[in-house]
């Protein structure tokens, strides 16, 4: 066996002549320490070459304290209050959190995921999934999708079938008859995904055209490209009388269709889906399916803790409710 | 001594009668290992009670690969932005990114660099800094601060007397007499703090009335409170004819404003600070004094990089140029 010989922290206080706690002071500038004492301690401590670090002992027990958080991208107003609200429930329950922003790139994900295998977390939060089933089937240690359905990986996400409803109904409230819904490209039939089937197919069932154009959500957050997309697409395509989509591009929309002299909403009706605080930043304010964001991250960190735990969990699938907030840019 | 038995990899391999690197393939899942040779190293593995982390002996030799990143607030588009540009920094330099968010709370800050001293990260950036001067100048390791001036400790931030300047020299151009400048509580004179001292300098000397307004920035980004705000600014001071403030509340006058029936820019000037993708999210783009975000972390890791390196770095301040950006909401 290799062996990695680690003093303690007593002998480091035995060789110092002080006590074990007086060198817990010194090491970590926690209390006031004379600074003859703090020369002593610092010899004893190079002597015995001590590593003061808890965590040697963590990791031998398998347990960093970390949690690692995967999304596709920090920058992005959805992702980056969820990371806001997931950190300080880590926070609150001991935990740090890694972040890992894998854009749109596979590999990115499976090298990050790596990490998980070597004992660097003790559980991972994921936002994003690229990879096959089988890849996090195979994954031991706790894991949370919040996005992906996966056999026997707890998923927590928003009630999305129900977000597509919502938004369909809005629509057919205002009788709008040429709506368009903004997608994502997705790999893989995803929970948030659903929420765009729902709201297509109930509004085909009602008669009304649905266009769907698929924007690539994850490229770098600029509003300007987002802008000139609105405008292309509301020239292209003057008959739309609806559009549903995420909070940047509905903002988009409605400030194109603005710049086209369009009325809003007697024009055009627009609902946005997150409902984060960009979703209120343009000239009126949308009428938007707002995830509750807090509340996903409460259930994600209490699920993950249940399973770092050894503890059961009751569900697989836990959805979480959402609403639709009434603004400016719908007639009902 | 305190002794902890680590059983090599090559132990693990001489048990399960296989090459090392396939046990190494087996234990990360990187490439085709058979079933039956898997039985066979899961068998050692628990056999030898073998930990599969090279963090152990990483620690031993105090690195571990990961930056702490210490910022007020992720949700907030500054630094979210400047998240996600740090992290596509460290990760080209093989490092992980530990996120803390502190608010404004002063102890969150100190018990999270309590961690620094405790071995875990190898270094930390600082977008918040609430402590005194010599709680940093007692930290070991690396460390840079992105507003905040310490003896010894290397600044990486915009060049923020030249934002103000430019910003103020806007409103001079625009013919301004009235300018609201927005700020935030500070506790200690900032970097950033002097783009408001030299743009309030600067338009006094012009004979330039300057309403000051202190915000707390920190608070939960609630675009709605923004705007309130604005509106009652705007209505208990309607001798206003210049805003100066951070993307955000930029964006709220211009919304506020236009609520209000003025004509921007004709009655009103606004310049906003920072230049983040929601500076252009409000009806019309804002005349902006761009922070190049992606230079910042750029220039931050690699003097992090430099330091934990041992090297000598040139300057103390590096001061990362800025631009302005002219948009629809100035005259000139």
């Amino acid at each position: 066996m290799e062996v990695i010989r680690i003093a303690s922290i007593r002998e480091v206080a035995r060789m110092a002549q002080v006590a074990p706690c007086t060198v817990s002071r010194a090491l970590n500038n926690s209390g006031y320490v004379s600074e003859e004492t703090r020369k002593k301690i610092i010899k004893a401590v190079e002597t015995l070459d001590y590593v003061p670090n808890q965590w040697i002992r963590n990791l031998y027990h398998q347990s960093t304290g970390i949690i690692g958080v995967v999304i596709p991208d920090i920058a992005h107003p959805f992702f980056s209050t969820l990371s806001s609200c997931l950190l300080n429930e880590l926070r609150k329950h001991g935990y740090n959190m890694m972040l890992c922003s894998t854009g749109t790139d596979k590999n990115r994900e499976k090298e990050y995921l790596g990490t998980l295998e070597r004992n660097m977390f003790d559980g991972v939060i994921a936002g994003v999934a690229m990879l096959s089933d089988e890849f996090y089937m195979q994954i031991k240690k706790p894991y949370i999708l919040l996005d992906r359905k996966v056999p026997n990986i707890p998923l927590v996400c928003s009630d999305y079938r129900k977000g597509g409803m919502l938004a369909a109904e809005k629509m057919l409230a205002d009788g709008r008859k040429h709506v368009l819904q903004l997608c994502s490209h997705i790999l893989f039939p995803t929970p948030s995904y659903e929420s765009q089937e729902v709201f297509a197919q109930f509004l085909q069932d009602h008669n009304v055209n649905v266009l769907t154009v698929k924007l690539d959500l994850w490229s770098t957050m600029k509003f300007e490209d987002c802008f000139e997309n609105a405008q292309k697409i509301l020239q292209q395509h003057p008959e739309i009388d609806g559009v549903f989509g995420a909070d940047l591009h509905a903002v988009a929309f409605l400030k194109a269709a603005m710049h086209l002299q369009k009325k809003i909403p007697q024009d055009l009706s627009i609902v946005s889906f997150d409902g984060t605080y960009v979703a209120d930043m343009g000239i009126k304010s949308l009428t938007t399916v707002v995830q509750d964001i807090q509340k996903i991250a409460q259930k994600t960190v209490q699920v993950l803790l249940r399973k770092i735990n050894g503890m059961p969990i009751k569900e697989d699938h836990y959805y979480i409710p959402l609403q639709i907030r009434d603004g400016e840019s719908t007639l009902k």
